[in-house]
């Protein structure tokens, strides 16, 4: 390294604790377009959170005793996109206390780390990994605005700063529920399989506290007939449906009334993951045919893709009936290391996105229900070249579509950038659902969710500093863009 | 919405009606780079428009007394850009007045709105939808530079902003001719039917109006053996031509007879729109057979597919000898909304782009006729990720290859950012064509150039205070942008 | 042209000659991010030169008196990508020295040119068509900096500065390896066929002089079955393995060996050209079926394309035992142009991007060795749709991967900023691997090193103004990206 180099590294390291949180973050360097989006950005900045799309697990609100764990549990452990990054650079997964499918936890020799301060170290020693990405992102407003750290996290203040998480969380005002009021959150969508029992909707319903928590329906374990468990995942419907489901249409029968059951419940909402979003309305034999051979165990690639392409327009048919918005998240190839997934198993950070294509696999489905205002299907995409050139265009013209937020990995600065530039000129604004924070780190949200608003009200200085749209349009997109679309698009 | 959303929006509220257009608009919110941005466009800004590729209707200029029709005439029924962003929000098409095929609107019990009062409110009313996209920056101009409006457009302005409009369309300055003329419009090229006998385009030129008028040729109907009448198309066709078309080959010879008429009446280019750029030399035997097939009514998709690819490279040969530019519009998916089509037809906003491949496709033509430079082969595409992987390189390298400016939804300022991000720096701005509105919509064809040239200047600026080229390249760059690269594309 | 552009351009045109480079070039044009990349940029932009992938003659630097050529030949006749731009605009490659593969050159009636004085001039003539190119980056760089020319090229300019140019080039200090040392390179590896003795390398290294150059194994003439020379490819195998090779497993056992000849040689690093990244782990059963076809000559695309994928394993697997790097660079259409192929050879400039997928073609090589630490897999692609959908999370997860800097035509300024906006956020930036220059063209190493370090700083600034990182960050980030993650990622 440069002596220059090696100057300003030693001269800026001493600002090091200064200022962690630019209060003007990731606005525009610009001058005036910063200061048009601080004041837009401003009024939306305390708005409550809407969170009509995640993965929270509602058992943490469910016991009012619940907590966040260890600094490890909550930051690392949990997050598969943290532990991932790590993994990526050599680290063995068992070093950062990731348990093994086989228990190897428990037995003598343990091959997973255990000493979560340990884990820590590591974590903070390669901290250096999560510069410029959201993860880093989110991680710094957690450490330094939500738990107000005041040191910047690096190996050597690694431990002080473990301790003080430590007592941090310990506290009460650190419990979920106190944290959920604490972050102004409005409504917490969870999400939830067909066959759920939603017994902690439940409880969190005869607590009597006032926070909004609603499950929302997902039958991917037993619409995708490839999933490994299918048959069980089918028999543990039945036994949630309480009828025996031997053909299509009892299945579909089935999912109608879970999802009346959901809907009672307080969800508004459905939500479908597929590898591509293929529509095709089978015939009821064809459907029955696909059906018998899965059950025997005989269905093949193509039948599982013809299924659920079927059972997508199902999905969309009973919305038209019941009033859910439907979720659709397509192009994503789950589990692609087979080594990580036989030893640790699914959500491990190796679901890698694929290209999808819309324009002719969602024709099935919108020829039937595109015109429909009683349906509100919500594309969600991680191929971000179907933005500008199919998903605007389709959203521009069909009623029932809207677009949602960007997604995953694209749920980041740059992310939004593109999807704004990609898609609003032609989809505009109001075809779009605002954000949502699909997050299953729930002290991520309130991070999640400034990244955003900084990002929108950025985005509008953008275009009022170059005169597309005037100050008092941009004032009335901004807290549209907060959470007035996503509470109005998700009816909630 | 917060009391600060809410402070914000009067206070701007009340600004509102003041600096409608703001002379630096689309620049650089950078005070350097705008400087220079202004000083480039103040040097085309008056530059006389060419117009080289579009769908007016030549019959507005064929007669000297055609008027532009109602406002909602004007902005919205004829405008399926406009409608259909306020159809994608559930407002019906006969709320717009959009005429149904079965002529609706002359029987009892009408649905199709024809109070133009009515139609104009539900669009204003709505105007927010168009919030910066280039239908909103396009309206922007007429309304408020073009026709004077000097009060913003809302619902509650609506009324008065009509009666206005109303006064104002009935002058003679806005008569078709006059505004040809006050646009400064140098050459005005029209979309043509093979068989369309230009009988306007004969009118204009013994009308002794001096304003220049040019068919462009445009044979999709004939060379699509799919297109739903192609069999009456070709009769048509075989009329006009005076031979009766029974071979591919006496399609061929057809086709350069009406090129040749096009020809002396004025054109100086060809178009075709397909659904993919697909090229293949069939053997004249193959391509018999299939058209044989064709006329039996029996063509297969690829035979289509495969027809139509043969064609293309029929049209390079034709446009080698008859020195026509040819123009190829790739990968869009017409009528993609059963629904609509039924009842209101083509062209209603629900054409959708499709993912397009160029280096496969295009080679057989290129491998007779790419290095010829006799041929100019004009590409446009909507499938932006091919801007830099393949057209780029593919018009950096073949003497015949130009690239047609962003198309149709890239049409809009973050169309052109991408397309000059991305095309410029490999095929270098002397392989592309300048621009062309490709518009209906007679009356925005100023505020479309002033778009295209406001970003041509604002791009060059960026180069040039980066360094990149110093301020003589962008002042001879910059005109060239604004009409001489299609002036002399085109040939006109 | 209007009177202002006109007076633009003779007043801009006052000012050639006047800051042909300009200090602080390639920075955004806001002053602050400006001020603080410029403050990066000094910390490196003087540390050595690390050129761990490139195509440099090693001929140039084991004769101790080679020389440049003149000016004809180092700018314009060895460049491919200077002289197809001239090519795509109609002028011919014989008007610009290009040799022909029938020898025309020196028959009589020689149809290329060759006065290098003329080429030179047509080249000064069409200079313009360089404005916000690379090459004219480059050309810009090398001529007013590294040569020291002091008026801007243009047509009326070319013969002085051809002048000055001669003179300057026959200086020893213009000799290659002064310039190796005058550019501070600290390594440069060349790409080298499987079969190549190395006689450069050895010459240079028994020479005495101190430059560390180093080979690349490339064995593409030999693992695709449908490079038109194969067979004899395999034949010079043979000869250069000491061994026939008759069978897939004696090919593999040859590259073995070739790779440990390499390797004692200096190697540090492979490097495989593919048109699809498709991998297949075949049965050995499988392999010698396909290899006996390739032998008697009757290998068919698909056999070519499944046991290319197959030697892409084993090359892993052999990457796995030896410890070199493994470099992967897919989707490139070679030789697109028949008519320039067929009179000119390859490497002309038709070589064209075609979309590429790796989530699917990858996963095969992936399951075998993406999660062993002992294999660094280079992924280089001119898919751009790929950075953020595919490699990015790919990379951000798989231990065994990293991904290569923007290549071929995205080395340049826009290349670099999407590729910073696209991997970094995902990927991070310590799964990527520096910069290298891919360049034949030796004198243009510097510039395009000055160029990404530029650009790398900007991008660093950018981050640090809108707070996402600190100065101390980047300050650390910044010579990494200069040399440091490339020298560690390729093991030099």
């Amino acid at each position: 390294m440069s002596k220059r180099a090696k100057t300003l590294r030693r001269e800026h390291g001493d600002l090091q604790g200064q200022s962690l949180l630019d209060p003007d973050r990731f606005f525009s360097a610009d001058p005036v377009q910063r200061r048009v989006a601080r004041e837009l950005y401003d009024a939306i900045a305390d708005l409550s959170i809407v969170c009509p799309h995640g993965h929270v697990d509602p058992r943490l609100l469910a016991d009012e005793n619940a907590t966040l764990g260890t600094p490890a549990d909550l930051f690392i452990i949990s997050d598969h996109y943290v532990f991932r990054m790590l993994y990526s650079q050599g680290i063995p997964l068992e070093a950062l206390g990731i348990p093994r499918r086989d228990g190897a936890r428990e037995n003598l020799g343990d091959p997973v780390e255990a000493d979560h301060r340990k884990i820590w170290q590591t974590f903070a020693d390669h901290f250096c990994l999560f510069r410029g990405t959201p993860n880093g992102v989110w991680l710094a407003h957690e450490l330094y605005q939500l738990l107000g750290i005041q040191q910047k996290l690096t190996g050597a203040t690694a431990q002080a700063i473990y301790d003080e998480l430590v007592d941090k969380l310990a506290r009460p005002e650190c419990r979920p529920r106190a944290l959920f009021e604490r972050f102004q959150i409005e409504v917490l969508c969870t999400t939830d399989g067909a066959s759920d029992d939603l017994a902690c909707h439940k409880a969190i319903r005869e607590s009597g506290w006032q926070g909004v928590v609603r499950p929302t329906f997902r039958p991917d374990a037993v619409v995708n007939l490839l999933t490994p468990a299918w048959r069980s995942n089918l028999d543990t419907l039945s036994a949630a449906a309480g009828r025996e489901i031997t053909t299509a249409k009892g299945l579909i029968r089935a999912l109608e009334e879970r999802r009346a059951f959901f809907k009672r419940m307080g969800a508004t909402a459905t939500d479908s993951g597929v590898e591509t979003p293929y529509t095709e309305a089978l015939s009821p034999k064809k459907a029955e045919e696909i059906f018998s051979r899965a059950l025997a165990g005989k269905a093949t690639t193509p039948d599982a893709r013809r299924f659920t392409g079927h059972m997508m327009i199902e999905m969309a048919r009973m919305s038209v009936e019941d009033g859910m918005v439907m979720q659709l998240h397509a192009g994503c190839y789950r589990n692609h290391n087979p080594v990580v997934f036989e030893v640790f198993g699914a959500d491990k950070g190796h679901d890698i996105p694929v290209a999808s294509e819309w324009v002719y696999n969602l024709k099935p489905l919108l020829d039937r229900f595109g015109n429909d205002p009683r349906l509100t299907l919500l594309l969600f995409t991680m191929d971000e070249t179907t933005y500008s050139r199919e998903l605007a265009p389709l959203a521009g013209h069909y009623p029932a579509l809207k677009l949602g937020p960007p997604w995953w990995f694209h749920d980041s600065l740059n992310g939004m950038a593109r999807y704004f530039d990609q898609v609003m000129e032609t989809a505009g604004l109001y075809n779009t659902a605002g954000f949502n924070d699909d997050t299953r780190a729930f002290v991520s949200i309130p991070a999640r969710h400034d990244v955003w608003r900084r990002a929108s009200a950025n985005w509008l200085a953008g275009l009022v500093v170059r005169g597309l749209i005037d100050m008092a349009d941009a004032a009335e997109m901004a807290p549209d863009m907060a959470n007035g679309l996503a509470r109005r698009t998700y009816k909630l």
